[in-house]
């Protein structure tokens, strides 16, 4: 007789970054906001209405899409929110990606594509990165794909590929889904999303998780055709009815609420990432021209894992990937103007180039 | 060439139960409780700490196991949580239950367990409940299947199959995992508990959304060998790293604290199920002997439809499901002392028997 284990479907598991215990570390390895969400999140989350937890939350998320719809200019229909970015996007690969043929997305991207593409048994090619870390739109062309999934800005090069390479990309694709991951767009890059109506294809997704400051309270979200919310939300529905939570969607509507604050803290954010572009060059690190809330650095003389071990022990964290074209970069997330001018002190010591 | 329509997984989405917008409307159909949660959860929130949400949660929710563990006196590695007991189920569907083996579960019991087969494309036989609705034990046994799932009470039913029987069952399969889906233990069934660690192949699932009052926080929980937790935690993790927001987590962990009121609330609740059993009785209704929070009962002489209409247009909710073993009843969720009564005054009189 089997045994219960042979049934089992073993993947192997995304490792999530660190989270250090210790709250003295300047935490630059995990691309979240170093400002607190607008303070509109604060008021709905005190005058929470703790009785109607009994209830079931609704489960199209209504209050949240109005809001979406209302900031984007999207019709409902043609919106999809879920647990956080990463829920919608597993959510597009179940939906999306299950034709059995190849999809495509970049060798050096978010390193969850490839997991949930393991996880749910879709083949896939990567597409390298040019020398220089920029999507090779030639490498998604002609390719007749059974989907394609590119982030834009990618990470972890933070580059931006631009609307008009983007676009001839989903153009020559019409046979598949194109989703292109948004998460880091606030931050200085332009959106595809005035493309979803000319392209039915096309899938958007942005998330509350870094420009909005709400990691903790896990928003995701996606723009498309009717058709394609439709069928994301057939799955999702078949899937978990109640995703989220009650508190989230009031939280989520709040946050929307306070345009000035989003626009001022993404403004910030840019205008430290330029800065830490020149003390970056002037410590002897080249990096691509980022448009995201992280910079991905390399240094001429010193090594990557040398840099992040020394920063370690200085209590400052970013990310290091292994890998043979990620393994010689940092990625550091921007942090505040005080945070920032710790590392670049750190830097400019260890570096000797103070 | 194809279109990308082609390549869409389709599938027919799970209806939920009618959220009604009328406030007025007494809600008896989607087995909520009518009690709030816990005052200690108005506390956590109120004192939430609304800068944090910046930060990701903690992906592993450690304080929400350490809770758990010590509510159960059961280890944190057999612990798993996710978003509701859906989130959990579905989780475990797409762990154990890939084998393409054929599950096994009752052919009256919770809607959602053929939609996750359907989509995860899982082959499954159902198990005739018999004549007076319970479990059909020999349906289970010798079958050497690839996977099982009850729900213990079982839903619409109400009815507790006992520890012994479920026992027997796992026992004659250690060649797949078993799931006792548990939503519903907490008024008044045995749970199944204590086995896990002489079976290392069963799973048992348990959620906040009924006992603890909080279907709006989803909440959702398993217990089982250390090695099923593993396997479990690694799909999930490989799926969504970070499924439970913080607020929720802090929900949780303050909803445990308060045992006190646990106990009281779910015996309130046991008590006016025992009383409505009376009234139903009396009314000329029989119904199997519920040890959950909802009773499924048939009139002796009215068709449910007309019932449920008439119920309806008086603004009392309950649920009623199509189907040859399910059309004739119609479950009714136990809310307070003055719901039932409504009820039961409606009831008398428009059966003519006040």
């Amino acid at each position: 007789m089997s045994t219960w284990e042979e049934k089992v479907h073993k993947v192997t598991p995304y490792t999530p970054g660190e989270q250090p215990k210790n709250k003295n570390v300047i935490k630059l390895n995990t691309n979240e906001n170093p400002y607190p969400p607008a303070s509109s999140v604060k008021r709905i989350i005190e005058s929470a209405d703790y009785e109607v937890l009994r209830r079931y939350p609704d489960p199209l998320a209504s209050g949240l899409l109005q809001a979406l719809s209302d900031s984007y200019g999207v019709p409902k229909d043609q919106i999809f929110v879920g647990v956080g970015s990463d829920d919608v996007l597993a959510m597009s690969f179940l939906t999306f990606f299950t034709s059995g043929e190849r999809i495509l997305f970049p060798d050096v991207t978010y390193s969850f594509y490839d997991v949930w593409a393991d996880e749910f048994r879709i083949p896939f090619d990567t597409v390298p990165l040019r020398e220089d870390l920029s999507i090779d739109k030639e490498g998604f062309i002609g390719k007749n794909s059974g989907g394609i999934v590119i982030p834009n800005p990618n990470a972890p090069t933070g580059l931006d590929a631009g609307v008009d390479t983007l676009e001839e990309i989903i153009r020559d694709n019409p046979q598949c889904v194109v989703i292109i991951d948004e998460a880091y767009v606030d931050f200085g890059a332009e959106s595809v999303l005035p493309l979803i109506d000319k392209y039915d294809n096309l899938l958007v997704t942005q998330t509350f998780s870094k420009s909005r400051a709400l990691a903790g309270s896990r928003i995701g979200f996606a723009f498309g055709s009717r058709k394609l919310i439709k069928y994301l939300n057939d799955v999702k529905f078949s899937f978990n009815s109640y995703t989220m939570d009650y508190i989230t969607q009031q939280v989520g509507i709040a946050s929307l609420q306070d345009r000035d604050y989003f626009r001022m803290r993404c403004l910030e954010i840019i205008n430290e990432r330029e800065r830490a572009k020149k003390e970056f060059s002037r410590l002897g690190f080249d990096f691509p021209d980022s448009k995201s809330n992280f910079i991905f650095v390399h240094h001429k003389d010193r090594s990557a894992v040398d840099i992040f071990n020394a920063l370690r022990e200085n209590d400052i964290y970013v990310r290091h990937f292994d890998g043979e074209r990620t393994g010689d970069y940092l990625r550091v997330t921007i942090g505040t103007r005080e945070q920032m001018d710790a590392l670049f002190g750190f830097l400019s010591d260890y570096l000797g180039e103070g």
